[in-house]
């Protein structure tokens, strides 16, 4: 096990009614004006929006409001509200939403108080020494971005989708999940979400750090319980119980609780960034491609915890024939991902013919010569893999 | 799923030398001066204290001392240690030690800024409304107290061992967690953390609360890498590997990671407590007797989830006689408490005639009516608990 720091300072409100308490929590953690940013029509639609309000009202909170926060979320909206906050002279940013609002809260919490281009954090130019607070009421279980540190945004020119990890001062100081806001999500967001919380996993899991077996068995373990509950919510969308432990589960996914002391991997998700960066599909649904894709590549190139996984995740039985083991947990992987509308091939992503060399020579552009760690690829490799996955 | 708060904001720094660094965290938590709790000498030949007090020195960090914290902590420590605090105008509790120093350290944490007797907080008589900061430098893996707000303290007068739970003021704010720092603790110590770290497993899992399969998950992942490391630990005392397993699990299993969003029982801490307050044994082999009874009389009364734990946790084969499940899952678990070197019934604790009458009388009369709440005992269960560890 390497040395590591399990930090995850947020306070995470989790349950019935809990948005009537985001005006309290707000005034909580001493803001004195909040930025509201949130996406499309539905929480509008659902009447969250208007609690929330009302709650940051009796709690005596000013607020502005940033709508219109898209999928894949841009650059320009993220310089749209740094202008804004600077303006109105906010000091929190209140994230109503997915990973792409929280994500595009946390780039105008750090840009705000910096007087370069928020994107030099992204591109490693410069270090977020301070940000705004981040503040989350969360609406979609799978990005964890509620309780992390990171924030993925796409550069509008050149479409470059490119992540920060700033834990230190990104990290959400509350937040407030209930779970029936998630009744309403279409079954295929569902569907991605529950995708984009494995791969969060399984990206910690496929390591090649020896003595792990907590790290190991809680990361099993949440994805023993994703796939159970998966089950259950796509053929009743309001079972709360259901709908709970998958919120639930698509946090500590990300908070540092899965694979503590494991060198993390991480390919899968670059090799997928570049196919939302370039395709502008959802993340979840390019991950439920490209990650069944990088397994079986692995299993020729480092089959050892792919095997293990088959076992313990899938309930492949053991065999000396690792490859078997391991092929034969993927193939559940990906029954599973069909079991719940998710397409496992370029194909079924409504991507007929993708440009391999072009989302190669992106990817390693923007990340190096070389990708991940369980096996550093090459281009070569990362082309492979892209190949795999058609 | 119950509605719940999952808050855990401790920066936990985890692995080999991390003890130097605790001057340097002391700083950046904003101590200008601290008082080190300690136990007995082991911490002393080691050479713990002295890297620990280097560290401050380093820091430029003042520092008094306050030795002597025996096992069962008892409250003329923690008046002692609030008489010095004041006396030396700390702002800082560093309890350098197990669950016993770090315990006391948070009474006195509590005690300091207090008017009236810290004992007030232990019989409820009054709330903790602030408290010095608490930070840990960790040696024994086993109450998760460096985890927790949690405080145990006995009142030698009258032998009242009773807890305290004030999340929000005594979390410590950081926990050094040196995994090396626990090869030289005798077996039958290690053995006792083990059956202390899962008795807080248990006591969250064993719950009637429904839906709540993550935290399940979360459980039962933990009592498996904890049942595994066991093993290794027993026979290799320095397998690095396997002690720092064990001991983040047993920071988890107490830092509110396990048993989400379910009621939790306690009951058997409760019956230990007194056992361990009259006949001062320690606490992990107090519970590794009381256990196993309380799970025994479970399948009379509530069996069904003591039979999920036999299949999911010791491997019992699935049956519709769930009690003869249930009843081999606790046969599997003593064996493995005797295989660690632990005790299972009052004789192997050293108690031949233990008095039943004055243990169940002193619980009833220190926690009401009626304890724990997978079924809510009365003082005639409690009995009859306390004779089937006979």
């Amino acid at each position: 096990m390497n040395n590591f720091i399990f930090y995850s300072p947020t306070e995470f409100v989790f349950g019935r009614d809990t948005e009537t308490q985001t005006g309290a929590l707000v005034q909580k953690y001493g803001a004195r004006k909040v930025m509201i940013v949130y996406g499309g029509g539905s929480v509008v639609r659902s009447g969250l929006l208007a609690r929330v309000e009302d709650s940051l009202r009796k709690a005596g909170i000013p607020y502005c409001m940033l709508g219109g926060v898209q999928p894949n979320p841009i650059d320009t909206k993220v310089y749209e509200g740094i202008d804004l906050c600077r303006k109105e002279n906010v000091d929190m940013m209140l994230a109503v939403g997915g990973g792409s609002v929280i994500d595009t809260a946390k780039a105008i919490a750090a840009g705000v108080p910096y007087d370069g281009d928020f994107w030099d954090f992204y591109i490693g130019k410069s270090i977020v020494a301070k940000a705004l607070k981040v503040a989350v009421v969360l609406t979609i279980p799978a990005a964890g971005s509620e309780g992390s540190g990171n924030t993925v945004i796409t550069k509008v020119d050149g479409l470059q989708k490119l992540s920060l990890r700033a834990p230190g001062v990104l990290r959400p100081v509350f937040a407030v999940m209930n779970p029936e806001l998630t009744y309403t999500l279409p079954p295929f967001q569902t569907a991605c979400g529950i995708a984009d919380m494995m791969a969060h996993i399984m990206e910690r899991y496929f390591t090649n750090t020896k003595e792990v077996e907590i790290g190991d068995r809680l990361c099993e373990g949440t994805l023993l319980a994703i796939i159970k509950e998966a089950a259950t919510v796509m053929k009743e969308p309001e079972n709360y119980g259901a709908r709970a432990n998958l919120m639930w589960c698509g946090t500590i996914a990300h908070n540092g609780t899965c694979g503590v002391g494991c060198e993390e991997d991480w390919a899968s998700h670059f090799l997928e960034h570049e196919i939302s960066a370039i395709y502008n599909v959802t993340h979840g649904a390019g991950l439920s491609v490209i990650f069944p894709a990088w397994m079986t590549w692995m299993t020729e190139h480092n089959v050892d915890k792919i095997a293990q996984y088959a076992v313990r995740v899938w309930g492949v039985e053991e065999s000396d024939d690792k490859k078997k083991v391991a092929l034969e947990g993927i193939a559940r992987l990906k029954a599973f991902f069909k079991s719940i509308g998710l397409p496992v091939t370029f194909k079924e992503l409504g991507i007929e013919n993708p440009d391999i060399d072009r989302l190669a020579d992106s990817l390693h552009r923007n990340k190096g010569e070389f990708v991940g760690n369980y096996v550093k690829l090459t281009k070569k490799d990362s082309k492979e893999i892209y190949r795999l996955a058609l």
